[in-house]
């Protein structure tokens, strides 16, 4: 699992709660990716403390353009193609050739059964995702474990309308396409649909997952930006890590 | 654990992340209970799906009084109470009288740490809570396993300046005094302190935690309500539980 983070007030808790949530998943390497040109206290303690085998790894973004600007204003690519290479560098030290690659931000909410059920993916697993898209929810709709439509507002045309945490890939899809990253000049919402079409695969590959997409293991929500109004003047101790 | 739980529509995802943070935790009883007047079909499927021992239970408020018309502004007391009598009225059943009380709402994060902590409880042992009390954290400041002041912004003339997240009491003193319940007509800011009172604990018996009260095990957040403009035009599949 590929985890972009960044410095912000609910970021321990944040990812404490996701390291509990992947403790409960058998074999997995969970890859978090710092915006930041150098390794923090706060990711590294609670990497540390994290009874799941991890890899902590740095890259400050340089590419980001906001949608003002022109650009597809996001945020992650590079943090995400940074354990894409770690992956790729690695794999070969591996005895097997087996293994999914999943994109799961740390503040999003998993169902377990999610991590349970994108193990057997052949190609490219897919589920539908919980507040995404300004939408209840946005996704796939399947049938008989094939994917039919979608279910999205925004631009429909797309090849794959999935979020980033819509999907896995197995991981000898990536080796076949060793030059293939995630790239930071598709539009707004095209990332998921430009890797996937460079990665050269097709729509009718899809596998259905979480009941056939009914059911929702996976909620793109975030943590509420505590408000600490006393806290100038009443600072406590700075040595608790918060 | 005692968890008061209301609709909304995050209410979901944060029941299945506690009940995976308790997956992880040995030997605890999770009672929910909905501020509701009957029990909801998406708890009964959280706590059906939840692979931890739990009792659910609604109690519909019918207290509450807004700080605006002078009341306390509490929610959650009547269902931490009717948590509280089930305990009561179960405890006589159990071979032991041994047993920890902790109130833990729905929306908070946790270190599974402070459940390992806190099962070692004589009377009463507490910790610091982060973003409360709009501070950075907020709780005792404690030396040698004793607490020997109160890190807070709020009335620091409590006699308890604590967080309903930052204590324990074991089952004994609970079952010792039966006819002491949360008092929802506490000034705000008053319910815990009025709590322990009414139980008797005095400040000099709090057992500190969480390594004497540096670290922290339990943070005060709340989800983000998502944003979801085009649900309206573009419903989807409404049998789809979110």
């Amino acid at each position: 699992m590929i985890t972009p983070t960044y410095k912000r007030l609910t970021q321990k808790v944040d990812l404490v709660r996701l390291c509990q949530t992947l403790m409960l998943v058998s074999n997995v390497t969970w890859i978090v990716i710092e915006d930041a040109s150098t390794y923090s206290k706060v990711v590294t303690n609670v990497l540390n403390n994290c009874k799941v085998k991890s890899v902590h790894l740095h890259e400050k973004t340089t590419t980001f353009v906001s949608r003002r600007k022109g650009g597809g204003g996001h945020r992650g690519v590079e943090q995400r193609n940074r354990g894409l290479k770690w992956i790729r560098d690695n794999h070969g030290l591996k005895d097997s050739k087996m293994g999914v690659v999943y994109f799961g931000d740390d503040d999003n909410g998993y169902d377990i059964r999610l991590f349970h059920e994108m193990r057997f993916t052949s190609i490219v697993s897919v589920w539908p995702v919980g507040f995404v898209g300004m939408l209840r929810y946005e996704g796939p709709n399947c049938q008989d474990g094939r994917v039919v439509s979608f279910h999205t507002s925004f631009r429909p045309d797309r090849t794959f309308p999935l979020d980033m945490g819509a999907f896995a890939v197995n991981l000898q899809i990536l080796m076949n396409k060793p030059e293939v990253y995630i790239n930071h000049k598709s539009a707004a919402g095209m990332l998921e649909t430009t890797f996937l079409s460079d990665l050269e695969v097709k729509p009718s590959q899809l596998e259905a997952r979480a009941n056939d997409c009914k059911n929702i293991y996976v909620w793109h929500i975030k943590t509420e930006k505590p408000k600490m109004p006393y806290e100038r003047q009443n600072p406590g101790d700075k040595t608790i890590e918060v």
